[in-house]
């Protein structure tokens, strides 16, 4: 017998790469391409490195007031974490119980399987139809849980409020968490609906709109009871998790509304400028309301067009199962990064002719 | 039937007030009464708020090979988190799977039990002699994991190298974590012994000698295969931990190596002196090696002394447990804040003659 005998062994999350090369275009892990709000350079020039000597807030009441005041919910409503994936997690590890499975798309954010596998959660994956879309149906029946993203990651397909209520109704029994990391660019939240459904958690992020993926601040919101529960097992796990710069600069970034809502727009146009030249190129793609684009192209396999994007500099995110191997999800830049994409993406696709 | 009966239902652990009132003289959760580095501060006003867009290095690199030359110990045999409490908390998910309970002190460091619960671990605490001495053999049994700070918390009362050694020898199959958050207040770490023993985690913090409990850093050693165990579990829970300031600044406050060493002296100096005026005023306490004082007083009742230093403005920290609840925690604060901690003191235990 062995101490190994009882260690909990996973497969862990490969996140996307985060090169340490300069001049490369990283368009794989759905950064904003523009600075987080001036508001919060001078957020930072304030910070008194000499409060770093005390604790932060454990209940970090500054950024969840100034999110209460922002999406006008009630603070004992609203749960903050080290990024959405905190939340998440421990929204897993919290609602997620049963015996039954829970449910979520075969092809969705690849963080859910691996932590049902964490927390030793039976889940069953939910394909999506042959258009990548999420068959509501499929969801009515007797589950431990409901969790998708809405607009689904990576495809970006967007589901409405009707989709969102129905699976609602027919899930009473079990807790139905939306993530709304990619809400902002073009989506209508479900936030709403927390005032209707006491088991629904939607949860939000400051990593891709708020351009604050450095900082580490996921957001739910939910029932009061829904997040009391949450917060119960969070105070169980770690009371300090925001620390104090992260309170700081995260409040900073809310504020600043005029500047969030000015990057959003930026980046939806660039992306339907993108989708109409990918569409020239020959690419063919679900029509995305995320900050990425989720493409394939009917003459080149993802994974030569993938390595010689690479080559060129670069990056996009590629993955090895099987329903999606051909498709590249490409996140949407600046301008100028998205013409070099462009630019990169026709010599690929018609090569020069040989002198 | 409802969503709520499957809810992980938890009795949330109570963190020390952090209380938003000016002028407090703050004795009750061991924070450090001295600002960090001055190289912390030249870091932080060097931190790009541009940089803030993009998601920080999931591995901390940087940091992890500050504390690597800093320590000489492999990277690989190093592991970050957001605080001790997460990385001990992710270490109690990882090594302790047995169906045989885990074992640590029944007066010591108040999470231990919190996550054994949070997680379902059966566990079970282990009576200190009448000295609140650890006795090593009640740790010889059969056992799914063994756990306790060095010093104790919250008595303060230090273990030697041999005593470390020795639970070891008779632990070979579970895991034995150390958590050493106030090691450096005059203890000896155990460090070297993760080259013997496969099975050790030795676990430290920013938030006490370094000053940072703002920035939430904790950090642990061990053999490559422990940790290599833990990074799994940690990259299935959440990649980006640490955020940027975080990583950033974490470096500058171990870099420092100077002042860090003057401020533990300034500290171990200022308890000496309060031991030696606490003893003066009839103060009972083991001797602690840590940056507090557990003290009682034989005539006068610990919730007494904490209502009435309460009253004049200093916070320390009390338990309500049977074993302890004549015991205060009083954190070592500078020297003007002992003296007027002292002077109170003096104060309630011989009251002014009524004229």
């Amino acid at each position: 017998m062995n101490w190994e005998e009882y260690v909990r062994k996973v497969v862990p999350y490969t996140p996307g790469e985060q090169p340490k090369i300069n001049n490369l275009i990283k368009l794989n892990t759905n950064e904003c391409p523009y600075p987080p709000s001036p508001l919060v350079k001078e957020r930072l020039d304030k910070l008194r490195y000499e409060d770093l000597r005390l604790y932060p807030d454990p209940d970090a009441s500054s950024l969840v007031l100034t999110l209460s005041e922002y999406y006008k919910v009630p603070e004992d409503q609203i749960f903050v974490g080290v990024g959405s994936d905190d939340v998440i997690s421990m929204a897993f590890l919290t609602f997620f119980n049963s015996d039954k499975p829970i449910l979520f798309p075969d092809v969705t954010y690849s963080f859910y399987d691996v932590w049902a596998e964490l927390y030793r959660i039976p889940y069953s994956k939910v394909p999506l139809d042959e258009n990548f879309r999420i068959k509501r149906e499929d969801y009515y029946g007797d589950n431990g849980g409901v969790i998708f993203p809405n607009p689904n990651a990576p495809t970006g397909i967007l589901e409405g409020p009707d989709m969102i209520r129905d699976v609602l109704d027919h899930n009473k029994d079990s807790v139905v968490i939306i993530d709304e990391a990619y809400i902002d660019f073009g989506g209508k939240s479900c936030l709403e609906l927390i005032n209707e459904y006491d088991n629904l958690l939607v949860v939000q992020t400051f990593s891709k709109s708020r351009a604050m993926a450095g900082i580490r601040i996921g957001y739910a919101f939910g029932s009061k009871k829904l997040i009391s529960y949450l917060k119960d097992v969070k105070f169980s796990f770690n009371s300090y998790t925001m620390n104090r710069p992260s309170l700081a600069l995260g409040a900073a970034a809310i504020e600043d509304d005029e500047y969030f809502k000015a990057t959003c727009k930026k980046i939806i146009n660039t992306r339907e400028n993108t989708k109409a030249e990918l569409k020239k190129l020959g690419f063919e793609f679900p029509d995305s309301c995320a900050n990425f684009i989720f493409a394939r192209h009917p003459e080149k396999s993802g994974k030569e067009i993938f390595d010689r994007l690479r080559e060129e500099g670069i990056i996009v995110r590629r993955w090895d199962h099987a329903r999606i191997s051909e498709y590249l999800r490409i996140t949407i830049g600046t301008d100028d990064e998205m013409d070099r994409l462009l630019a990169v993406l026709k010599n690929i696709l018609t090569p020069l002719a040989i002198f």
